[in-house]
């Protein structure tokens, strides 16, 4: 192997790394080095066998995954996390070959892990430490409760598909994987040809953690020829890239009656819209431009989420125009990513870096005039910091243009991606909200402005075609995670041109990877198949007290029933004074009265909860270690002096912890008076050790 | 006009009654009683201006709608639903028309309004009363809390196009109209041309009741050719129909790539599991096979969700046959549905009837071997009650039918849209499992068991084919709204062939006309998008108290911060005395400080939450009426004997009834310690009067 013919990249199928033979070898495409030209990887699939990838995902995979509860996994996410911090000098070495600067590798790298690690404590605090998701309140469909509603989900029993882009290899693999793996669907990625060697190097440093469930993780590198052949009912497809190749990959057949899920997510002409009250020398103007070439330069502008559109009033397009003009020279240094200083690399390759200037000629072609760059550079800064000929480096000025006609259709229509952006001028909110449409379906839409009407109202106009708006302002400036950033706990995608598809956004997204079904039955039979009690479900209120049990031998419907305390006015004179709270339903026979609500002076509500405390309650140290909190307390029927109160409680939901020595117990609490009727229900919640 | 040349179906558009001219009504086609052959209808939509009707909803409908809030279009649905009550006799004759019993136009209009009044009381319920709806909880993005997220949902900004069936003309228009109109959206509604009259007259009574908001209901009778090129990225299509409909509509480029959301809901290849516990003899056994009877059967099997597959035991397929085969033959009575003791009328159309029976016979070639019916009647119960020839009645028997090989293709992949079913055998959950799954995603499929662990383990087997899943038991036999029926509450779609889409589902339905977007900003920000208050945004602590103010005073932001109490040892003890609660975290001090989460004895939680509302509230009568609640109540930092509690209340979201004279608000709580630190925080929700 000599300089000129690199290694060639793996791929990781079937529990193994696969490579191709020599002579499909010899075929192969070369990667080369985003600012120098210099080869990096040689890459092909032929000889790959992807059906029997697939249905390893699908019998493997599922069943290793199918093992494992939702926080089982989510610990597994962590400790894939860990495994890649400890070794992520290895992938910011590789991620500048793909021309990323010491922030942009950040953004793919760090970025990549911090939504592994924002998967592991969403899926460890917000979904049940079961197999089965469920999805709102019971609907109660029959007048005596014997017959009951509720949504569950479910993974689909395929392969999750992921098909990246080169911009983000590593974010872009792992922001699919993570809440795949969450739903316990198995992975196959496709990296972009263009930077996968960084994902193979990702994906070899979680199979070398020995942390991946057998067939929960596979890679492809090169192309996938046939795959949509050999996709089915069960599978989906996660795809990011251009609004062409979803359009190609939508229209197959599989996905349009053989029940295979597509979702995309593609570049989108974002906006940024500068506030009537945001002129120059206010904190948002400031806040604006910053964020502009930030978004222009940052990853060379080859983001999905870039500002391609800053629209702004009329009068400030100038100073607009002005401010980013003089912080463009002043900040961006051009150049090879491994050279101190430099602020901005090249384009992945010379082929985006001329594909670029093309769409740049468009839009100049259709009314943008170029106010700084619209070239490429002659010069930048090299490796070892000297300056010289930009050579076979995939570079691009970032450039800012203006369309004196706001309402022309080449800048809300064409892409230049890259380091690229065109001023709009507006005269109301209402055509600022009308161009920002214009876009047909984005990404993201930032708003700089200080006054909340004015965000309130163009948040609203416009949320029908954005995934996401972000409001700047003085006040969250400086916190703000910016915006070209998605963020692992807010949906990622948009309508429209923006591919339609939803991606992260916290449990939202591993949702995705399951199916919502509606089940129908008694209580009995949906608190089987929940793993939670329902209200008419079995109970056993005979034996132990069940405070006294340890997670290990409690059971949902395990219960205790109390007897009844009778509640008198001197009680509730005594908590009055006790706690303050001498409301007057509570103290003033005459006023209660008058409420509509109440007979006369009834029972406080803390009164009746904190009495029930009492009651079932099993007060000597147990397994039972703290009340942790109460949820959907509701009163429903007042209680009067001489009305005696009881309650059952019932274990409803049992989450043990993965990684500590007790879990959280939700108990079911239903109060009722002498007359059998309901004065109050609500969730206790309690932490319980296991042993 | 004779009896040969009925009248002309007219269109409900841009606010009026659209005919065509008699040019275009001469080549009308004609719509037949499906009993009798009787002409009932002339239908054409020649020369009908559909592209001016979309701009009509887009514009007018918009508007009009978006005037009103979530609860006041909730009211009025409501109002509609009492409209089509008062004249629902008129529908019931038009039903009779299109074949349907009296049993099965109760479905059609009675169901149908009961989706009415189930949407007006979900939207007054569970909705907010403006037009913003907050999905889920506040992301914070910065550790400072300068920097949220959150997900709100703004309506579709154009016209939801709804394309419906021919089997319950008016349910069908209902189901998609009230959650396409809680959420804003004007509907265009285009029924299918068999069965339109009815929904006309439905659109009619709606239109007479001068509940309609202008543009926001129209009705195309007859073809929309054009239609889809007219759509553009806010619209929405949801469509009902056959598959292969389905499919040639979504493939329109418009849907493909322009953004139009399209959700289809198919006939699918549905199935019933008899559990392998429910042998003859047992009330399993005769629930599944009364369930089988009346699905295949009811409305003449016309159903999307008519039960296609009995999948029983082996063991059991002979006893299943006898007794479906006895039931019919005791129970159904075909004919006229206006005769006396008709239980099952004609398909919809002599057209219907010949397709139905063609599909039989693709059955019957594939192995399926006729064990009851498989024809057309010779002789039914006419209209006077005397048995005579079906005429040019649409009429076809009840049809079992029973497959050797139950692995058949045919039996999981054709469709006979009638009163036509097939038995097949299964050894195993496993192989009952699969049998289900073959049908390539079905809206439902029934399981009848009275072993909760066999529902749940067929349950999770099957959920990722299902839309829906009933379990049928001894307890719910009674109860139970059966196999065939969608509910407004639970969702009614299904993967793969049943169209992949979800209609209904609550709530669910009417996020589906609205986008959801990431919002981030300020807390301010958020406050003023949302409608609801931030922790961080601006509170007004001073000036009244805001149990003071009315609705029509108190404004989010409205605050009483408390002065502080300390709790000493004596408050515990006296606590514990009073209400019962003698924990030992609260009693004896060496217990406690061995618990992993208190440094010896501390307070009630019970106690902290009682001494809040004695903190902050203001007990002589004013609008506060009420303590209705409280939610997500979290203990964060234990109280010990010494320390001070204070209370911050704050009005974070104000509901006022558009039918009552107070509504909800909903209050946030936050309880701090001497040291600034969190000790709780939770909602209390209380009743206010408006003045």
């Amino acid at each position: 192997m000599t300089a000129n013919t690199p290694e060639v990249l793996p791929s990781y199928v079937q529990g193994g790394w696969w490579m191709p033979d020599e002579a499909a070898a010899a075929g192969a495409a070369v990667i080369r080095d985003a600012a120098t030209g210099e080869p990096v990887a040689r890459v092909t699939s032929e000889g790959l066998d992807l059906s029997g990838a697939l249905e390893y995902a699908r019998t493997a995979g599922q069943a290793s995954l199918g093992e494992l509860t939702f926080h089982q996994r989510a610990v597994l996410l962590k400790r894939m996390a860990l495994a890649l911090t400890e070794r992520k000098g290895e992938l910011y070495e590789l991620s500048a070959k793909a021309g990323a600067t010491k922030q942009d590798s950040w953004v793919d790298i760090d970025g990549g892990i911090g939504v592994l690690f924002a998967y592991s404590s969403k899926g460890r605090r917000e979904m049940p430490n079961g197999q089965v998701y469920v999805d709102g309140a019971p609907e109660i469909l029959s007048k005596d409760g014997s017959f009951l509603g509720r949504h569950i989900f479910t993974r689909l029993p395929g392969v999750a598909v992921q098909i990246n882009a080169f911009n983000f290899p590593v974010w872009g693999s792992l922001e699919k994987f993570a809440p795949a793996f969450l739903a316990g669907m198995p992975t196959l990625v496709k990296p972009a040809t263009p930077t996968g060697y960084l994902a193979v190097h990702m994906v070899r440093i979680l199979a070398e953690s020995g942390l991946l469930p057998e067939g929960s993780l596979q890679l492809v590198s090169g192309s996938v020829p046939g795959l949509f052949e050999a996709l089915r009912l069960g599978d989906m497809v996660g795809f990011t890239g251009s609004a062409s190749t979803a359009e190609k990959l939508r229209a197959h057949e599989s996905v349009q009656t053989g029940g295979v899920r597509f979702t995309a997510e593609t570049d989108s002409i974002n906006a940024s819209v500068l506030g009537p009250d945001a002129s120059a020398g206010t904190p948002e103007f400031d806040a604006y431009v910053k964020q502009l070439v930030a978004e222009m330069t940052s990853k060379a502008g080859q983001k999905c989420t870039a500002i391609r559109r800053a629209i702004v009033p009329a009068a400030s397009v100038d100073a607009v125009v002005d401010a980013v003009t003089a912080r463009l020279a002043e900040r961006v240094v051009i150049g090879d990513p491994r050279a101190e200083g430099v602020t901005m690399g090249p384009l992945a390759s010379l082929a985006q870096r001329d594909e670029v200037l093309r769409q740049l000629g468009r839009l100049v072609d259709a009314g943008g005039t170029v106010l700084t760059g619209g070239a490429a550079p002659a010069e930048v800064r090299l490796a070892d910091g000297s300056t010289g000929e930009a050579g076979d480096g995939a570079f691009v000025e970032p450039t800012l243009l203006r369309f004196a006609d706001a309402s022309a259709d080449a800048v809300h229509e064409i892409e230049a991606f890259g380091p690229v952006s065109a001023v709009l001028g507006y005269d109301t909110i209402e055509e600022a909200a009308a161009l920002v449409a214009r876009g047909g379906g984005s990404l993201v839409t930032s708003i700089a402005t200080h006054d909340p009407a004015t965000a309130a109202r163009l948040t609203v106009a416009i949320g029908a075609y954005n995934g996401r708006v972000l409001v700047l302002d003085r006040d969250d400036a400086r916190t703000s995670t910016g915006h070209g950033s998605p963020m692992p706990q807010l949906v990622h995608g948009g309508p429209g041109r923006a591919g339609g598809g939803e991606e992260l956004g916290g449990v939202r997204a591993v949702l995705h990877h399951m199916q919502r079904t509606a089940v129908q039955g008694t209580p009995e039979m949906l608190t089987a198949i929940t793993g939670v009690w329902h209200q008419g479900a079995t109970a056993r209120p005979e034996g132990t007290h069940p405070f006294r049990k340890p997670l290990t031998e409690l059971r949902i419907g395990d219960q205790v029933v109390s007897g009844s305390r009778t509640v008198t006015l001197d009680d509730i004179e005594t908590f009055a004074a006790f706690t303050g709270d001498t409301f007057y339903a509570h103290m003033d026979e005459e006023a209660a009265a008058a409420n509509p609500f109440f007979p006369g002076r009834v029972a406080h509500g803390y009164l009746l909860v904190s009495w029930a405390a009492g009651l079932f309650v099993e007060p000597a140290p147990g397994p039972v270690l703290a009340n942790s909190g109460l949820e959907n307390l509701r009163f429903v029927t007042p209680v009067s002096p001489g009305d005696a109160i009881r309650v059952e409680l019932t274990a409803k939901q049992i989450t043990p912890r993965e990684t500590d020595e007790y879990g959280e117990v939700r108990w079911d609490a239903v109060l009722k008076n002498q007359r059998d009727e309901l004065v109050a229900s609500y969730d206790v919640l309690t932490l319980v050790a296991k042993q």
